[in-house]
This record gives C-alpha cells, structure tokens and sequence, in this order.
C-alpha cells in the first residue's frame, strides 16, 4: 500500500536493534485518516471471506481494528488483554507471549464470552516482525474454535521471518507495508 | 445518551467492589457502531469548541477515540502508554495513576513530540469513577502547555466524585452515561 510505505519513508525512524519508529501516524499518535484507508485496503484483500469478528491486541491493534471493523459490516472488535485486571473475570483463553519492544514474557488473555466456536475471525495487528504475538492469539483462535478467515497487518518486518513463518503454515497474511531493510545508520528503509 | 444508557441496563453487570462490567460492548468486545454514534453525540457536546488533537490512555479509550476523531474533522489521536517500551524514547511527559481495576501504580506517558504548547485538546476515556486517570492525563497537558477543551466520558460512576471534581474545577466533562447508583446484589442501576 503505497499511502503507508510513504508514510513510513516520510515519518518512520529505524533504530538500532531492528527498531522501526512510526509512533507519529501507527502506534503512539494515530492517523485515523490513515486507519480508515488501511480498513478499506484490507476489506478489498480479504474480499468474499466470512468475517464475522476482528481480533486484535493491546493497545496498538485496537485503534487499527476498530477503523478497519467499519469496512467490514461493523462487525464487532475484541481486543485481548495483556494483564489481568478485576475486570476480567470467568472463563478465559490465556496464553503468554514474549514482547520484542518490551522485552518482557506477559499474558494474553480473551473472555470465553466473546469468541465462540464456528466463528470466522480476522486477525488485525500494528507489527509483525518474528511474529510471537500473531502465534498467541492464534494459539487463543485453535483453543476457542474460530476459524482464522485471515491475518492483517500494517507493517511487518520481512527480514524477521515472522510473516513467511505463518505463510508457510497456509495463513493468508496481508501486510500493507513489508520492511525488506532497513538501516539504522543511514535510516534508509526498502520495501519489498 | 439513551442508546448507552439501554446497553449498559441490558448487557452491563455489577460486581462487588463498585465494579460495572461492560465488556461486551465497551473495552473487551468493542460495538463501533455505539462508538460512531457516542463520537457524534460528543461532537454535538462539545460543537463550536477548537479541537486540534484528542488525547486517551490505552487501552480500552483508543478504539473510542479512534472512532470519536471521524467526528472532530478526522483530528489525530493520541495515546498515553502505561509503560516503558524500547519504542518510547527521547523526550516525554510522564506521570504516575493508581488503577482501580488493576489495584497498582503504573506510569503514564506521552512523547512530548505530539502534546505541543498552544494546541487545543479534548481527553476521551472510557469511564471516570475517582478520576484518577484522568487527573494523571490533566497532569501532562499542564506539563506540555496544552488548553483542555473538554472531557468526554463514556460511563461515569457519578457516586465516586470523580466527575463533580472536575466539574467544579471548570472542566467540560461530558459523560454520555452517568451511573447514580449500582447494586450488586440486585443488578439494579440507576442513571442520573
């Protein structure tokens, strides 16, 4: 997607660490100009499959998903959550995942209630890089029975593998922006 | 907000410990359509008023505001994190909340690169109960020189105080449902 690649030659930083910074439109102040045009992207690419529901993560996912649910009928949006809280309660799905940008292990967790066997889902994410937050909620997806219509994702780091990984294993995975370099000397960026 | 209202009456539970749950539409399984419809009512709120910018916390106020924005002339939005993250860095406002539900401190935090002095700002969060987020969210504004327009809240629980304490602090707060009093025993709510 042009628009997003654009964006992130414009306005994205590379860091060291393979570390892209695009907080000024994706992840920390959001475009929903932006989002709105990624959701339209998406619904064209995901043409003619069930949706009946968009999973996605906190916190980065949900801005994304909720923009993104308006191409898709309005179909409702759960995000899962990374702590427990008083507010979680009853039956859940939980697994742990290990964050690349946070370098920490941390739980991941759905209500039962809200998703059920037989559903079709859409998986909606910021970032796919060695892709161990796409393999949790796919591991929340197999528990509760949903079947996984797709995987969309902003911007995925080609070069960490994640994406081909979950390609490989027959996922159809559509990633507006894939980083085949990038250079934090220089902060040249190529896409693929 | 009658549509709220109605949602909150039909799909919302009481719990002990002052504790509504509404994630099946509001900050677990997320209804956009409601979100659409809560953006538009806040736009006619708080009509006439210059918003440049809305500011939330993750996580469960960006999928609001993200929503909310399409009625404000499609404004940025931006979040406040909750922790570190290696994709956070240079110059930040930072402050400390207590959470309710999460019965711990925890940091909050946004890049001074997106709150600039002179810009006119509308917070948005989910629920207000004692505030205490939202004070730690008028504590960064004050700290980047921003004017706070208004407050827009989904659900306040209006027998904490936190609302009637930013009101008398002549904050615009706009809560599209303001619960007066809960029983857990019973499941009743009231609305103000």
């Amino acid at each position: 997607m042009k628009e997003l690649e654009d964006r992130i030659r414009n306005e994205g930083t590379v860091k060291a660490g393979n570390v892209l910074k695009v907080d000024a439109f994706l992840n920390h102040q959001c475009d929903v100009t932006l989002f709105d045009h990624m959701g339209a992207e998406w619904a064209r690419l995901f043409a003619g499959k069930r949706i009946d529901k968009i999973l996605t993560i906190e916190a980065s996912g949900i801005g994304i998903a909720c923009c993104a649910a308006r191409h898709f009928g309005n179909v409702p949006v759960v995000f899962a959550k990374k702590a427990q809280s008083i507010n979680l309660d009853g039956e859940q799905y939980m697994t742990t995942v290990y964050s690349f940008t946070k370098r920490q292990e941390f739980p991941i967790i759905v209500s039962k209630r809200f998703l059920s066997p037989g559903e079709h889902v859409l998986l909606i994410d910021d970032f796919l890089a060695n892709g161990k937050a796409m393999h949790g909620l796919l591991d929340l997806c197999a528990a509760a029975g949903v079947t996984v219509e797709g995987i969309g994702i902003a911007v995925e780091k080609g070069f960490q593998g994640g994406g081909d990984e979950l390609r490989a294993r027959g996922y159809a995975v559509e990633s507006l922006a894939i980083v085949k370099s990038m250079d934090a000397r220089t902060g040249n960026i190529e896409f693929a």
